[in-house]
C-alpha cells in the first residue's frame, strides 16, 4: 500500500511546555509531505523526526493565533540558508498576508525561492490543493478568529495486476496498463479471459482530517463521513465544558462525539491545555464514547488506514 | 558574594540542530534577569531551566538576524497568556520598531502589559541600562548588519560589618550604615576605632561582556579590560578564517585572542557553526592560546567570579 502517514511534531495548546511543542503535523501522503500548522521551534522536532525538510512544499495554516503559526518565518529562512529553489506554498485565512510578508521582506533579503501566500476563504468548504494523488480541502472550523480544517483524500488508485495470471496467460508488458484500466484479455485462441481474473481490487482511497481549533461543530460530520483518521481537538474535559465554550474549543466527549457522527474509523485527539498534568483523563473521556482513540504526542507517527 | 551567574539557553549558530538551539542567554545579577538575544524556542528553554518568567523585565538584543530574535514575539505573547502587567523593555539595533512592532499589534490585541521598544545607536559604547546594583553598556560590534555588544558591570559595593568588631565595642545597630560608609567609631570612653577593624573590604565589583555576532574586532579589547567573564562567539575553526572573514564571524583562536587582548579572567565561546560536529576542537583551539576557557552549551550555569 502506497505510503499515507502522519507525525506528530507538537500538540500542546497555546502555551509550550516541557512537555509539548504548540500545534504542528506533517502529513507524508507518498513521500509528498504537507505540513499543516507551524508552531514555534517546529523546525527542530522536524530535523528530529528526521523528515526531509525539501519534500515540503505545501504548509496549510488552520489559524492565525501564534500557537499554529509562530514557526513559519524560522522555517522560511532556514530554507533559504539550506539553499533551497523550490516555491513554498503556504495556506491561510485573510491575513497571512499582511503579517507574514513583511517578515519575509525583512528577514530574508535575497533568498533564492518563492514564498506564495495564499489566503482562503474560511467559510465554506472548498479544494485548495490537487495532485494525481490527493487533494486538500478546507473544513470550515468555528473559533474566536477565521479557523480552516483540513481535509486529505487520497484519490481511488487503480486496480493491482495479478503477476500469476500475466504469466499463465503469457500476457505481453505492453497491455499491463490496459488491463489496469479494466480491460479483458483474449487469448491467440479466442477465449476471453475477464478483467476479475487478471487484477486485485484497488487498495481503497484513504482519507485525513485535521480539525483545531475549533468548536463542536456536528455539521461538519457530513463532510468527513467515513474518515479514516480524524484529528480533533480535546483541549479541555468535560467538566470545563463552559470554559471549551467560552474560548471556542472542544472537550474530549465532544471529539469523541464528533468521530461517531463522522463515522471515523480512528480518532486522534490534541491540542492538550498545559492545565492537566497528563493526557489520560482526556484520552480516557473520549475512549469511554469513542474506543478507538489515541492521544497525541511529540514524535509519534500513525498510518493512515 | 551577591549572585551574579550566565545560563546558557542556546549556543548554535544561524541553524538550530538537535544539539543547538539558535542564540540566547539570561544574566541573573541579584535576582534580576536579563536576557541576551532570543532564538526561536527560546521560551521552551527557560521552563527547562527553570528561571522565572515574571523577573525577565529586559531584553539585550544584538543584531536582527533571525537566529537572535525570532523567539520575540512567541516570549511576549506567552508573557500576556500568563497575565503579565509590568512593562518589558526590548533593546535592539534600528529596525526592531519597524519589524517587531506590526507583529505585536497583530498577535497580542489586548494584552495587559507594555512592550517599549528601544533603538539603539551601535556605533559607539553607551549605558543603556542602570540601577543601583548594575550598568549595562553597548559595545560596538562589527557584523554584516548593525550589531551591538554587551557589557554588563556590576557596581561597587559597600564594604561588609564585621560582626564580631561590632558586638565587641557595643556599637549600636543605627551606626551599622554610617561604618558600612566608612565612618570610624569613638567608644563612650572617647577611644577612636579606626573603620578598617570594623569592616572587611568590599567584593570586588564583577562583570560579564557578550560579544557576538563580530569580526574579530581588536579595538574592543580595552573598553572590556579586566572582565571577569567574556562571551565570545567562535563561529569558526582557524582553519576557515577566510569563511569567518566573509560572513563577518569570528574563529575560535581570534576569541582567544580577544580574551588575552582584554585580560579576561574567564572565556565563554559559543555560536558554534553546524558544520562540526562538536564543539571539542573549536574549545582545543581556543584553550591553546587561552587555557581558561569554556565551550558554551544547552543548560549551563556559569558564576560569574
Amino acid at each position: 500500500m502506497e505510503t499515507f502517514k502522519l507525525h506528530i511534531l507538537g500538540c500542546g495548546a497555546a502555551l509550550p511546555t516541557p512537555h509539548h511543542f504548540c500545534s504542528s503535523q506533517v502529513v507524508n501522503i507518498r513521500e509528498k509531505l504537507f505540513m499543516i500548522d507551524c508552531a514555534e521551534g517546529i523546525q527542530m522536532q522536524l530535523r528530529r523526526s528526521r523528515l526531509k525538510f525539501p519534500c515540503i512544499n505545501h504548509i496549510f495554516i488552520t489559524h492565525l493565533h501564534g500557537d499554529h503559526c509562530f514557526g513559519l518565518i524560522g522555517l522560511i529562512s532556514t530554507f533559504a540558508l539550506l539553499g533551497r529553489t523550490a516555491t513554498l506554498h503556504i495556506y491561510a485565512p485573510q491575513g497571512l498576508k499582511a503579517v507574514l510578508q513583511p517578515q519575509i521582506d525583512f528577514f530574508c533579503q535575497g533568498m533564492e525561492y518563492t514564498v506564495e501566500l495564499h489566503e482562503i476563504d474560511h467559510r465554506s468548504p472548498q479544494t485548495v490543493y490537487e495532485d494525481r494523488s490527493v487533494s486538500v480541502t478546507t473544513i470550515p472550523l468555528r473559533h474566536r478568529i477565521p479557523c480552516i480544517g483540513y481535509f486529505f483524500q487520497e484519490k481511488p488508485t487503480l486496480p493491482h495486476i495479478r503477476r500469476d495470471a500475466i504469466d499463465a496467460f503469457h500476457i505481453p508488458i505492453s497491455q499491463i496498463n490496459n488491463i489496469k484500466a479494466g480491460m479483458d484479455w483474449t487469448t491467440p485462441e479466442g477465449d476471453l479471459i475477464p478483467n476479475r481474473l487478471l487484477t486485485k481490487p484497488a487498495d481503497p482511497a484513504r482519507s485525513f482530517a485535521y480539525c483545531s481549533d475549533t468548536l463542536f461543530t456536528p455539521q461538519n460530520a457530513e463532510q468527513l463521513h467515513g474518515v479514516n483518521l480524524l484529528y480533533h481537538e480535546a483541549t479541555f474535559l468535560q467538566e470545563h465544558e463552559l470554559l471549551a465554550r467560552k474560548t471556542f474549543h472542544s472537550t474530549a466527549l465532544q471529539a469523541a462525539q464528533f468521530a461517531q457522527l463522522a463515522d471515523a474509523r480512528q480518532l486522534l485527539i490534541g491540542h492538550f491545555s498545559s492545565r492537566y498534568k497528563g493526557e489520560t483523563p482526556l484520552l480516557n473521556e473520549a475512549k469511554s464514547l469513542f474506543p478507538n482513540t489515541l492521544a497525541a504526542n511529540e514524535g509519534l507517527c500513525i498510518p493512515v488506514v
